[in-house]
């Protein structure tokens, strides 16, 4: 694939700022605060319904993410949902830990349904469960066995494309090889370091950046996903190659945000490595 | 200004641990504790409205931030305020995103109509939307158009001084140029560096070292203030003196933590740049 | 003592990646997920009844902390609680602020005399309160005059045994001199350093990598707290060497995560300061 495209995706996020209203959960949102920022973008956070329909309309794009969800915060990303749509604003959704409980598999399927959505990201087992698959989740990583591999990839790409076809919208599935499909088209991206699954937040801080990057290309969605997936999982390589002896997690942590906001155009296009699937 | 004085606030601040009470938003809430750590104030949080009652009698001051507001933790600020009043603790609202929404813009004026506050502090975009003013917000950031600068800094100082009177209380306006002021005096304060608005939480951040410096000072409010956000301005030069090649606002945030924690009186009174305004 | 049975604790929890549920203060919990994530675990969190009791069934143990409770997160906990307690899952208990507020007290001693505890985990002020002795309470940090010390260690190892025999449970009472005890027997632990008390949630990580090792340690529950503990001592002090002059608090935190995630066994066998008490 031609990598161009994902500078032009990167330069337009830088250009615009796009402010993104995120309804997440706390574990990470300063993570995903910083990660916005980092990107080029800017977050917004606000989870009473009142106020979030009123902020979801000062905002570009919405991400919703279900990780310690509660019956207050789901009817909020409901109506702040239903106001983005009006407004045709870019929703992101990521359904942490969709089939590792039942209230999380039906708001995420619930919210799938219900709303325009321009993207869902979660890994293979999140994505099966909200897809009706029978996936058998730990926890909110994905089970090994539902990694996308090189031999799978095939079928892993029709299992997307299909999927993106039934909800309308792109389909995100990130984990050591990312998948992102349209109806029509899947691309795999081979970026990444297996420290990202070593802090917590990194599939919700791209989540946000995926919603930066789609609010800011509002008629490229696919590759907009693309080049925010590409762009994170580099951002995980640079982290890597920092690391020194002492350096853990923590350090990790911070290299990983130093790399997001560092990320030129130039290295998106010669270090992403990204074909169609 | 003699910046002398400056040293004072800070020196108490270090001798006597004030303990500060926060109802804040979930986003920065670490960063929060973390920055009062740093600054050698302690922190404690609690937002159920039994438990903060009970919390805020054993503290020294109370910061009350409304970002993430819900009617749940509105209504305990409420409270709290009212308890933290009849104690004489000093008060610091930051009235994130007033302007942003209504029920922000609303809660922001209804804690400032009933609570005694020692400080209010916001961006410039915030204050006006408090004081009424027809202010255009853009999310947590402050309008461009809403900027202290050199040509209106004059009027600004007016406005906060007027504010001030209104509120009773001291006004600290902050942005590129910070503006503090009571009923008859402003300062101006020229410290601070750009990359602060690159990381998310410096605003709330430095409205709970502002509680622990008017809690340690409760006889010169406006002093404290102003040395409480001169040194986090010192703190964000000296942080970004800092960074390397590879750092970015990862990096950023854990250096202007550590520049807080090591500030010293020397520094505050070498560094710091205020003029009557 | 012989320290060789620690290395063993922290072996299995490398080897097994224990699943711990938290449901904890909002204030610390993205460090509590990093901690959980660098000592060789995993993290989930939830606090909405239906899902917690869900997730709680998926999990190897619970983790719970009453920093910043709501009534609807105490009535979470008390309900997982007693899933985790029908399925003999670990239950770690950390009273934050058991002293501070009536709420928290009640809410500490609920939840202690309800639930089949594997181990309660706080600074002598919490413990004392929830103990129901007369603690003098300062927020949530130890009052000084509660501290273990050379000089009352026999007494303190006394209370922490008779306490564990009341409770049916681990006692871990974590300051300048850390105790763990159980109905017969106490260990005094001599890692640590003072500025694990200059940042937050030092506390509160423990409490949930304790959890990891009680987990993954079922039968050892005494000598699994003792090996996260000591193993977190052992931890600071490695941050606190690598501190250069431009370091505070905001490097401190990396560093630690950074020490927990590089920990050894080797390290824990060579550097823990155990003796019986």
């Amino acid at each position: 694939m031609d990598t161009a495209i994902l500078a032009e995706m990167l330069t337009r996020v830088r250009q615009t700022t796009p402010l993104v209203h995120c309804i997440t959960n706390y574990v990470t949102v300063n993570d995903c605060a910083n990660a916005l920022l980092a990107c080029g973008g800017s977050p917004i956070m606000a989870d009473e319904e009142e106020d979030a329909c009123a902020i979801t309309q000062i905002c570009g794009g919405l991400a919703l993410n279900i990780g310690t969800l509660n019956t207050r915060t789901v009817a909020t990303m409901h109506a702040a949902g239903a106001v983005a749509g009006k407004l045709g604003h870019p929703i992101v959704l990521d359904p942490v830990g969709a089939g590792a409980s039942p209230l999380r598999t039906q708001t995420a399927a619930s919210l799938a349904d219900e709303l325009p959505l321009a993207v869902v990201r979660g890994n293979m087992s999140e994505i099966k469960a909200l897809a009706g698959a029978a996936a058998a989740t730990r926890g909110v990583d994905a089970n090994p066995a539902d990694a996308v591999t090189p031999a799978n990839l095939a079928e892993s790409a029709s299992f997307a494309r299909e999927l993106a076809q039934k909800l309308g919208c792109v389909v995100a599935v990130t984990g050591a090889i990312d998948l992102v499909a349209d109806a029509t088209r899947a691309l795999a991206i081979h970026n990444g370091h297996p420290l990202m699954g070593r802090i917590t937040g990194t599939g919700c801080m791209l989540t946000c950046i995926t919603a930066a990057y789609a609010t800011a290309n509002p008629a490229r969605t696919l590759e907009a996903a693309a080049a925010a997936i590409a762009g994170w999982g580099i951002a995980g390589e640079v982290a890597a190659d920092r690391m020194g002896a002492l350096d853990g997690n923590g350090s990790f942590r911070t290299y990983l945000l130093d790399a997001a906001f560092n990320l030129t155009a130039e290295q998106l296009v010669q270090n992403a490595r990204i074909e169609e699937a």
